[in-house]
């Protein structure tokens, strides 16, 4: 352990008094979706920033299983908030623009109504009393309170795992309210193996003498050790292995000298008692159990077509940033959640961030410059207005000709796009060629791409953007789901030919397919003559060792390619891009870029 | 749920008496680790087939946290033992040739020396008093077994998880009794993470007032709940998240009816109180604290040097068999394990085996032909007897000619090694360049090789084998380790050029490079003259969209990039391997394979 704080991550939040809270009573009764009421609810909040004039700048942030209103400090002599990196004057969620509200879950322990809460009716504590609520009852307390404040339509809802489930919860039950919604580390529902780590911790605290059925309040000690235990098992799997092995591989014998009765023969075994403790001075186990029971109970569909009618019932924009090493909820959760989206024709943006943080890396400054660029550029054009982004554009694009750096396909495809048609861009880049379709009026565009600096540049623009790796196949993509599915320039550096070319197929009505002509005249030569793997400029700027192109088809050999499985190209145009002529007589010679419209 | 039976893996093990168990006592003190001793100790063990007149048959299973010495069953009416899909007559390890020993652990539950034991001097169990084992301590009970079964040399000694830590410790301490040795799913020390799981689970049974500080064998009942907790988790380390996802998604409101206080909610719940209730019906509190203590003791060495030192101890031969899955002890701890028998000149054969079933694979049928043939192909040949295998290698042969499938290069690498040179081979396929050396005498031969069944065929010659990918770089090997390493009809499909040539040249004295001269003369005229990506047959039988070639130099090319490194061309040969003729006027344009000694 070393010298590394204990309290680095945002689990170590303290119970200090919350000193700019406040607090509404909502006195009707609320209905809870699995039976039963509650007669009255409390909710306590804390904003930030103003709500302008229009009132269309509001911001609901979800908080996560441990956390509470206190997102952010209000000022500099503020406690921490939970989220500092994120939200303040100047971050990605502005508060300089944007009136940022966050309130403390219901069955929370931080003021809103829970299990710790007086009953009205008995006068006690609600203890084990307290009802089975879900994320849906969250949200429903929330929309009152957003009704307090006076929003009638939130920019953005945001939040990450638990904090996520409420935000895909909030645009599938009040789709009229929400214009954005930004996902991090979340999930549709829990993985069974997430699942089972948090039924092992329930039954920790759920068979811990102390907890007496629940009604312990009354009494010195709760089930102190139980909710310890739980929170011992849960810290484990917000980090990532790597992260462990960073922090207690070295000086693994080396306990710090942590007052506890915990077994502490490890250095990583003191960290947890350390963090079990924190936990339970600042944490009540009846909400513990509450709100783990939430997300494990919360499930928007067990299938594609469930998920898909769920998710579709909004039309609000959605941005999805999911951690490379998160393995609660890992990457693949958000892909099912993307294609749900996709496949109901509804604006999704995602992003697989590499990071090493595991679950807790939406939380961590690792990646903030990524997942924070991400969030702002997608609160910026959530109204889907075109504004161009910041970010240097130009330099992320991949180059036509095989002589220079410069596009010069464009505007052929552009004249092979039908005007108003549906298009997906594989391999978009940062949005060059669909930042042009949307200026001629076209509505239904959605790119892929695999870096992550394009990716950005493509939400800085305002563009729908998946990050994938194209060897992964269009699966979320419904059959005939676009008008024209264009792969320019990428098809050479894909591994799975017929892979792509067959999604491709599926995917789109008419296929638009641009590439680099092996058997130009001129690469020929390089190799009949000079007797060297041909190299060129543009796409062919790279040695025979480093070029990050895979395959290298001729014209001839493409046509062949497509022939022999009953592809019919539509339409073909060549260029020589060296004087940028298009070429007819002999363009398997003479053209070194070949743009071709594919159908079945 | 469904129909799936709760008990189908190894955790469901029933505590039923073992009825061909045999104990002896041993009464001489034994003297501990870390301090203490036990005045005496009983062992309890099973035994199949018989000890040769030659006493070189003996094969010793170790085995893991929660198993005993009933390995596999004794005849057709016996009760299942815990791998007898690979021990048994015919099986992997063969008891119509082996003698097959196992014994129940000290410090375990089931015959052997445990907490629950009755200490001679106080005539009441051991109960917390039980001292803290090692696994040295468990491997020197061992050793007065087989010397008491009058074995004085080990033929094989295997295990997995814990019982690969005993394996790997019986090489380090008794070097002269172990010929060979088998690691499955194990590591040289826990990963912090593995080692956080076990802390939670010893905490919840040290805290449970049932265990009463260890003493609860006088009462109706221990630390029942604590010792069902540490199961329910660590069974959900055993498993992989996608075995987990097909197990438990579908119903995963559905639990079985099980007779249990803990939740039972979700199906995952109801399995996992099930397992955790049949765990304590058959298993002893004390002895799981003891048995995962001493696991998380282990610890062969914090540092690549330190475990060198240890693992280099032994001259035994090693196999190392991982899982993909397995995220409890990952395939990288048994990377380590290889790089640090590699160091140190040992022999050892690797493989991760690509298997769904997380660290339980290894008692799992999913890839048993894999996993149990490479254990049945190492304990074959663990005296270095250099028997040819019964796997068809021919099939597996890469083919060296652009024109046919044979190999035409072997003859003239071969004659570019010089007599006695230890050699590494790179992308070894079958082991047919390795077995025509050790024909010719060479001692000191690795290959390193990515298909598993071309792994397979390698550890069924007797060859020493690691399963990596090139792409990742040579790591485990030591500067100059080797005389001359070979990259032979390879280089071509590896990416990173650069990467591996100079990894080559770091680990090799000298580097011999074999590969298809893409400016060859037929080649040049199919892009030339007929405007098609060159195809031949051979190495060049594959389409431009499926080739597994990446990299396509000229013997040129070839030259100019190791020229501009500074590397030397100490030897160049050239076939026409369509006629079998050298070349020697120009053969960039008469050659079709080039042979090169490179050197730094």
């Amino acid at each position: 352990m070393a010298d590394a704080p204990f309290d680095s991550s945002d689990s170590a939040r303290s119970g200090a008094p919350l000193r700019h809270a406040q607090s509404v009573c909502f006195a009707d009764p609320l209905a809870l979706g699995l039976g039963g009421a509650l007669p009255a609810v409390e909710v306590t909040y804390e904003t930030y920033g103003r709500l302008a004039p229009g009132r269309d700048n509001a911001v609901l942030v979800c908080h996560a299983i441990s956390g509470d209103s206190h997102v952010a400090r209000h000022d500099a002599a503020d406690d921490p908030g939970w989220w500092d990196i994120m939200v303040g004057p100047g971050r990605p969620i502005d508060t300089d623009r944007y009136f940022v509200v966050c309130s403390n879950v219901l069955g929370g322990c931080r003021g809103t109504t829970g299990p710790n809460s007086l009953d009205p009716r008995s006068g006690r504590p609600y203890g084990a009393d307290f009802p089975v609520v879900t994320v849906d009852d969250m949200v429903a307390v929330q929309r009152r309170l957003i009704a307090h404040l006076g929003i009638d339509s939130l920019r953005l809802v945001i939040g990450g795992s638990l904090g996520g489930h409420q935000a895909l919860a909030w645009a599938a039950r009040h789709p009229e309210l929400v214009r954005g919604c930004a996902l991090l580390a979340t999930s549709a529902r829990l993985t069974s193996q997430a699942l089972a780590f948090d039924v092992v911790g329930r039954n920790a605290i759920l068979h811990d003498p102390g907890y007496r059925g629940g009604q312990y309040y009354e009494h010195a000690q709760g089930p102190v050790v139980g909710l310890a235990l739980a929170r011992m098992l849960a810290h484990i799997t917000y980090l990532s292995r790597e992260t462990m092995t960073a922090k207690f591989d070295p000086g693994r014998l080396e306990p710090r000298d942590v007052a506890t009765a915990f077994e502490k023969t490890f250095s990583v075994g003191s960290y947890l008692a350390y963090q079990g403790h924190k936990f339970v001075e600042r944490f009540d186990a009846n909400s513990y159990v509450t709100l783990s029971m939430a997300m494990d109970l919360f499930d928007l569909g067990a299938t594609p077509e469930a998920l898909q009618a769920v998710l579709g019932a909004s039309r609000c924009r959605r941005l999805l940033v999911s951690f490379s090493s998160d393995w609660l909820f890992p990457p693949e959760q958000h892909r099912q959640i993307a294609a749900a989206l996709i496949r109901a024709g509804r604006s999704v943006s995602s992003c697989e961030v590499q990071a090493s943080g595991g679950h807790d890396a939406f939380l961590l400054e690792e990646k903030i410059d990524l997942y924070g660029g991400l969030v702002r550029a997608f609160a910026e054009h959530v109204d889907g207005d075109g504004a161009t982004g910041t970010g240097d554009v130009a330099a992320l694009e991949q180059p036509t000709s095989i002589f220079h750096g410069q596009r010069l396909d464009y505007d052929v495809v552009l004249e092979c796009i039908p005007a108003g048609a549906s298009v997906l861009d594989l391999g978009c880049g940062p949005g060059g060629l669909l930042s042009r379709l949307r200026q001629r009026g076209h509505t239904r565009l959605v790119g892929v791409e695999l870096s992550e600096a394009a990716v950005l540049a493509c939400v800085d623009q305002g563009l729908d953007v998946m990050q994938s790796d194209l060897e992964r196949g269009l699966a979320p993509f419904a059959d005939h789901q676009f008008d024209v599915v264009v792969l320019s320039q990428t098809l050479q550096s894909i591994v799975d030919t017929e892979g792509i070319v067959g999604e491709m197929l599926r995917v789109g009505r008419s296929c638009l397919v641009t590439f680099p002509n092996f058997a130009y005249r001129k690469l020929r030569r390089m190799l009949a003559e000079e007797g060297r793997s041909p190299k060129g400029g543009g796409v062919y700027q790279f040695e025979w060792w480093n070029t990050p192109n895979r395959r290298f088809p001729s014209i001839l050999d493409f046509e062949e390619f497509c022939a022999a499985r009953g592809i019919r190209i539509d339409r073909a145009v060549y260029l020589d891009s060296e004087t940028g002529r298009r070429v007819t007589g002999d363009p398997n010679l003479d053209a070194d870029v070949a743009i071709v419209v594919l159908r079945r």
